[in-house]
């Protein structure tokens, strides 16, 4: 039986990442992982959180919100209901902490890059999306500072890039869209590198508890998605090569 | 003296109106006037507020917002600070204004329509440009409801446009652009309807007050950009005749 | 067809503006516009906002709000909603821009004063009241400056006032008490200088589009009233000359 | 020594009470306790509180506020902070016990009385001042409702009225201003109704324990000016016999 | 007629207060009034309110909240509400007060101690408990300070705790639990000294007036309640001498 | 090298589960391991949320809070920032999913079981201690329904328990204190049932990217404790028998 929109088990959805999206950020994409559509921005702030102050450090931290109408469904504005919504907060959690797992703060130094990842359409696979193109925004917004001679080279020492599996009708699958997704009885969201290391793994079986095995297979094929999508990261930065 | 752009001071910004830009919406555009884009969104939503119910006639409103980096300096997210943006209330307010204006409610029915705009990409002229793109994907939303038989003829009375226009180093100007915003002495919004009838005019000379005579000049060159705005909107939904 | 109140349709309503109203702010009046009723104070505060901070030059704002019960049905406190009320916001910007714009800001020097505008009774023409008495405030707190030889002269250039007209049944008419507003097709607030210059133009005809000439005629109508408001500002502030 | 004043250790400042002060409201009252001014209007609401509806028995609430310069320093609003002022929020469920305790709920029927007391000048004893006017309102808004034909009489039981008192300089006050107040070692309020029956006391010598002694002097000297204010009251009520 | 639990009308429920319950804070307890659980800590903060900065003096301050199922019925948690919770915040500004009257604040030097009272199980009485808990954690943070040599001497004049009293079926009883208080007439909260001066006293009677008899009563049995708390207070004091 | 508490690299700390530990809950237990104590309270609702209604089948949900000196240094309250933190909001959520993967919601009907984890020491694993403690507080809510009648049968399908490993100083532990969690290159949490089956799997590596392997150790480990924790869990409702 094959997929919705006629995808392989182990195939990414179409994917494309356009660099300097937004004429004002020192780093911004669109990036599109199928009908899923996310504006990347990366902003350089003079400023750290108290507890890096004085250490020399940086800092990178990521906001993520969706478009009212991104959805099926209209969804309330943040505020006008006066508080963040808990998917989107536990959704910028995972991207800053995936994104400042490549990062050379020393090289940085004190300063704070801000990647806010805004959903204009969401068909699932928004938060790997995210990270996948925030990393490009990221390593633009780098760029900027070399070129600028604010910093003395790119303190980035490793791609990193995201995907989801899950387990749909008993059969493993990579980059779930959404209706997929709300099929699934299992899924997965991985980060890794592209030296092949782990950043990142969460799996949720609420509606069905999983096993090792199946576990170990969802890892698998989300291995081979993250070298894929590093590859096209690679492509889209030498393309570039402004 | 020419404008920044070259443009004469009559003459309009580059404006592009890509319908059907959102997949789940009813109604959905990207207007980009020059640097300024906006994603505008029409939803439909079967509730009215509380001062419509059991009257037999409908709703339109609007929110405005915009992503942090639209702008030369990331903006923080309302719902960091937990309170509405001052001047964005004060826009999707115009908004709502503007659109319900040439509402007709009663062939509408007792349903809302929800105007979202969220600036993309700020370069002066937003909530002029989120009128002129947000009454597309306002006609379009009510086509489907025609389409699905839900209402029997489109709710719109008239068509509906708004351009900015100023007083920049003594000269009129036509929609400026940021920085020519920002040096302006005088400046004004006008919305208009295709029958040339006002709907809403706002001149405000906070840096130098102004005559009346200024003040005529603005209109007059406003009044003429609107007649163009509402040529190209016409042309827009010629071209879906979906 | 006589108004409500036996009023000319160019007549402004009773005006009462009692300086000293609150025995602790530096400028403090209790303005009457027929039944509306409205303190406003003028405070000093010795802090400028961020944008100000080393320019040498001070700031104007104002805040507006209205009692629980001036209203004919109870409005419930903005603390309640935990947002400040739209319209309440719109206002006190254009309060602020009003006052601002006959500002000498250097002769004011580093300092803000904060006009408060809170209603304790409302027949319509709020806004056009609590800036036409909002300026009496600031002209008395500016008065005690001098006084206290904080600064060298009143920082004020220019006489400022507001007024409201609309169009109702067909009529053009000054000054519109509530039940006037709520019949209006048409309404327009007006913000102009003792020299004749404009500060201020909004025309809003979101129940029926207008046309130039009616826009005109209200223009009129309006500017004969703020000249009979600011012959009465001058009155009050030589009755004072304390 | 005498007071500030001139007063009597045990003698209320001038006492004021202007009905029917507010156009729009059931009942509503300017209370002044010398340079102490609150406005306090009585709003009938057709709905009660959760744990009264099916009960047949109505309910009275009260909210306190300050406007921002009806004291020496200018006060932030609350909405500024998005939290209630703690003060403001004791006082509030003060003022609603001390009504509710003299009301007959049956006879009012499940409907809700609001007291809303404002506070334009605040010298000292605006939580007696604000319980003394309020029951005025209360009154009116009941009178209101007997005239409307809406309940067959009255649906209060007593008179209720509220003073301060306190020890200063070794000497024991009645109705502490505000530089009194400030000198206090201890301060008392006290409700009473006209049965000479206590409702509240409250005394705190948060700078200075007390005696039993001391307390015992303060409620003296506190039931003496009840009775002064019930009194006042009384010919309130009978001056306006409508 | 016996109590409830068979207690005379003058008799406290059975008094725990377990030390050093928490093993961050500088003080802790558990305190327990019969089933009435609260965890008091004591937290050492270098900050003071601005009010104090540079006069050399400290301060304390105090939070009282309940866990939602503290209480027979569920609370939902005042962050759900974006609103401090009115009673909790009157409550917590009593425990304030009281635990502040007998600190010498030069002693303490420019430092606050935050006593944070957090309700396990509620059966009445949970302010007074907090009180006569709190203080014990308020002293084992002093000696903390005392031991590290950071101030030279126990800033505390005097003991002090805290008891309720009121009428139930005509009768005066000490120590009220919840089901007690739910059908007394009139309450009274009494905050006292080891000296037997008072600080603070709460009587209220929204349900029923009563007389200064009445009160004298009531006030009579705090005070032998007082005393055996403060008893209980050295002991636990003595025990521990650490 | 032996761990900081003398345990063995594959040893839990010492857990223990008190139950019935509020009185007014329909369960409740504290839960200890080791210095980490939560009180966990199962609350039963007759509500349930929107996409519930009208289903038949029921929710759990869970809030997850610290109190504010349960750790090192003081937190404020969210109430005091007025944002619930975004470490809790992910851990609730965690703790709701986890409950609910071994519900049966056709047999416990439309209701809502509520699970408080409040934490009053914290050492570590908080998180894993409330899902472990809170499904025995959700089991003593079940038997709570039975007993009453309200449902025929406990709808759980099975135990679950959860468990913390990492890697820390190149070894791979189980049950993390705060200490060893600070110092962990990689951390993970783990949700399992009794018949071995996975519910959730998060493994992070913030600031250092891991293998498959060492996630394959880390997991391994987790097992051997939950398999633990679930015979504990066991004899726990064993004991309490009632």
């Amino acid at each position: 039986m094959p997929r919705l929109d006629g995808r392989k088990n182990d195939e990414l959805r179409k994917v494309n990442i356009k660099r300097n999206y937004i004429a004002y950020a020192e780093g911004s994409v669109l990036v599109e992982f199928g009908m899923t559509k996310i504006v990347c921005t990366a902003s350089v702030d003079d400023k750290v959180p108290p507890f890096r102050k004085g250490t020399g450090e940086g800092w990178v931290t990521a906001e993520y919100s969706m478009l009212p109408r991104s959805t099926q469904v209209r969804n309330v504005r943040d505020i006008s209901k006066l508080r963040i919504n808990g998917r989107a907060n536990e959704i910028q959690r995972l991207i800053g902490r995936s994104l400042r797992s490549v990062m050379d703060f020393k090289v940085l130094g004190e300063r704070t890059i801000i990647i806010d990842c805004d959903v204009i359409q969401a068909d699932g696979g928004t938060r790997t999306a995210a990270i996948t193109g925030g990393f490009i925004a990221l390593m633009d917004a780098c760029s900027y500072l070399v070129d600028k001679k604010i910093i003395t080279e790119i303190p980035i020492k490793d791609f990193v890039a995201a995907i989801s599996s899950g387990q749909v009708n008993g059969q493993v699958m990579l980059d779930l869209c959404y209706e997929e997704d709300s099929n699934a009885t299992v899924d997965m969201n991985v980060v890794m590198t592209d030296t092949g290391r782990l950043i990142e793994v969460q799996a949720t079986g609420e509606l069905s508890p999983f096993t090792r095995e199946s576990m170990d297979s969802m890892l698998d094929i989300a291995e081979k998605g993250i070298k894929e999508l590093i590859s096209i990261q690679k492509s889209v930065l030498l393309e570039g090569f402004k």
